[in-house]
């Protein structure tokens, strides 16, 4: 049995989306266990809510709740007794395989580098993303762990997201671009030249590539600066949202009529849908000694579903063990 | 009479665009003429193939040609006799108030600053870009020129940036934002902090911005360094026509009606007609001892007639002192 804890009272719609999500990984997975985790009666309350019976899902009890505002620092030391730190702890002492949440992204990332510690080996954990392009996800890495990466640091980042990415997402031989102004070689700051030096020799290293060769899918995973890839990455979320804006506008202003306009709508939706991070439900904390996944604040109990199987994957398949043999044997 | 050169041979489609783009500029501007740099004989041969007849349009010889691909030290070094330096060249000899180039940007971006030299003040010319947002076009800056700015630098951009915004692009009071990966004071990279206290003071400073403020048109001047700016730049410019690969899917899949599609297709166009760069024309190189400015690689001519038209208003609008006196006296 694979045991999963999961952050009950992270993201905006807690605890019914976590609880939920808990719910429909566990039916369509008979080895997965998860405990849930935070105010142990809010949580029973809601499972009750949900009618859920059976004996795969426990409660933990954690009273303190981090919420979205808090510092980094409240998961460290600021609120100890919160399902944050609580979780991870359980990870930790091994009480089970896999953490995930949906809530405060840095106090995560501080307390899954604190608590957790660091894979052998490994400069700098790091935090990717998925990154929709015209034919699927690719990774994304860093996106807001480490703003100043060193040359050193942002080839391990390659390294460790081409073991996600092959291990978890399922790309066979993922290829790794360096994010970059231009494609020449000489090109960039002396960061990204230091690092270009240090890929070279990858036999799936294809080069610099640049901002219009994301969602082409020139690579499937994209190194760059924690600055770079937050700012691109929240960039990118943001264009659903713009589009449909634009796109009322014109509506409006075509005086089209309502089932027109509905079918625009659809078409739009669906085309956009390849921009919805639903389906891959988190991404990881990658170079901690653990598996510590991310959603999106706003995680529906699909999204937290998938997260969930994504860490059941990313504990099965060993890809810590693989990160930490590839960094300090190639 | 104001006279702006053009680079007659810079672009994907010379000398048939510039040369188009001037006709329709002197056409609409009576108080303009225009110095056409290139190829003599090719120049005059397409004026005529044009029909062209007047005395506002002249031709400059400049027989050398910078492709694309030629690096930048090609327009300062390599081929002085081509239509970049040689214009640039014309410029600050004073026989022209302007010079336009939809050719290599790194080329023109180090000929500018190395012919025209600095305005006063200035510790580094920036190029800026416009982008498109939700309700119309903001400034980026810097795009490209300065990979790794520095504090001061990043201030001088804001402030550079937010003259343009005012006098060329009319916006009245600019709002100025720097680019972070959140809003809170104590955010970002040890630059971008920096930035921020030399930055706290200024009556139209919005603070930090996000990546999803950018095309919410949360402030009016973006500052960044150039490989945020240049990778984000591309990014968006990619946008489009992603979009549409992903629509024609969506549309093929539903098998829509070719007159339904057709309508999807025009509501869609218009929509990302905001994200045209057309327009607008041309962006500025900030910083340099006169007026420069260049256009996408594949500019029509409505384009190059545009990128005319906003020389026309950065040297009658007197820019640059303004620039002048903002840097120094502030």
């Amino acid at each position: 049995m694979i045991k999963v804890a999961v952050d009950a009272v992270g993201g905006d719609h807690y605890p019914q989306n976590p609880v939920q999500g808990a719910i429909q990984a566990i039916s369509e997975d008979k080895s997965l266990a998860v405990i849930l985790v935070g105010p142990e009666q809010m949580i029973k309350d809601e499972l009750i809510k949900q009618e859920y019976v059976g004996d795969r899902i426990s409660v933990f009890h954690a009273p303190d709740i981090i919420s979205m505002d808090d510092s980094p620092a409240a998961a460290v030391k600021g609120k100890p007794q919160s399902s944050i730190p609580v979780g991870l702890t359980l990870h930790a002492k091994k009480h089970c395989d896999a953490f995930v949440s949906a809530g405060n992204t840095g106090a995560l990332l501080a307390a899954s580098a604190f608590i957790l510690g660091r894979l052998d080996g490994v400069l700098r954990p790091t935090i990717s993303s998925v990154f929709p392009t015209v034919d699927g996800f690719r990774l994304m890495v860093d996106v807001g762990a480490n703003l100043d990466a060193k040359p050193e640091m942002l080839y391990q980042f390659a390294l460790m997201a081409e073991v996600y990415a092959h291990y978890v997402m399922g790309i066979e031989t993922p290829r790794i671009g360096l994010l970059n102004v231009g494609e020449e070689e000489e090109k960039g700051t002396e960061n990204i030249k230091k690092a270009y030096d240090l890929l070279r020799a990858h036999p799936r290293f294809v080069g610099n590539v640049e901002g219009r060769d994301i969602l082409a899918g020139a690579a499937d995973v994209f190194v760059c600066d924690g600055l770079t890839g937050n700012i691109l990455l929240k960039f990118g979320e943001s264009f659903p949202e713009a589009l449909s804006i634009l796109v009322k506008k014109s509506i409006v202003r075509h005086q089209m009529a309502p089932e027109q306009a509905q079918m625009v709508g659809m078409i739009l939706k669906e085309a956009l849908a390849q921009f919805d991070y639903e389906s891959v439900g988190g991404v990881p904390f990658l170079g901690v000694n653990g598996v510590s996944l991310v959603g999106h604040g706003g995680s529906s109990p699909l999204a937290i579903k998938n997260m969930i199987h994504s860490a059941v994957k990313m504990h099965t398949s060993g890809v810590n063990d693989k990160i930490i043999a590839y960094l300090n044997n190639k």
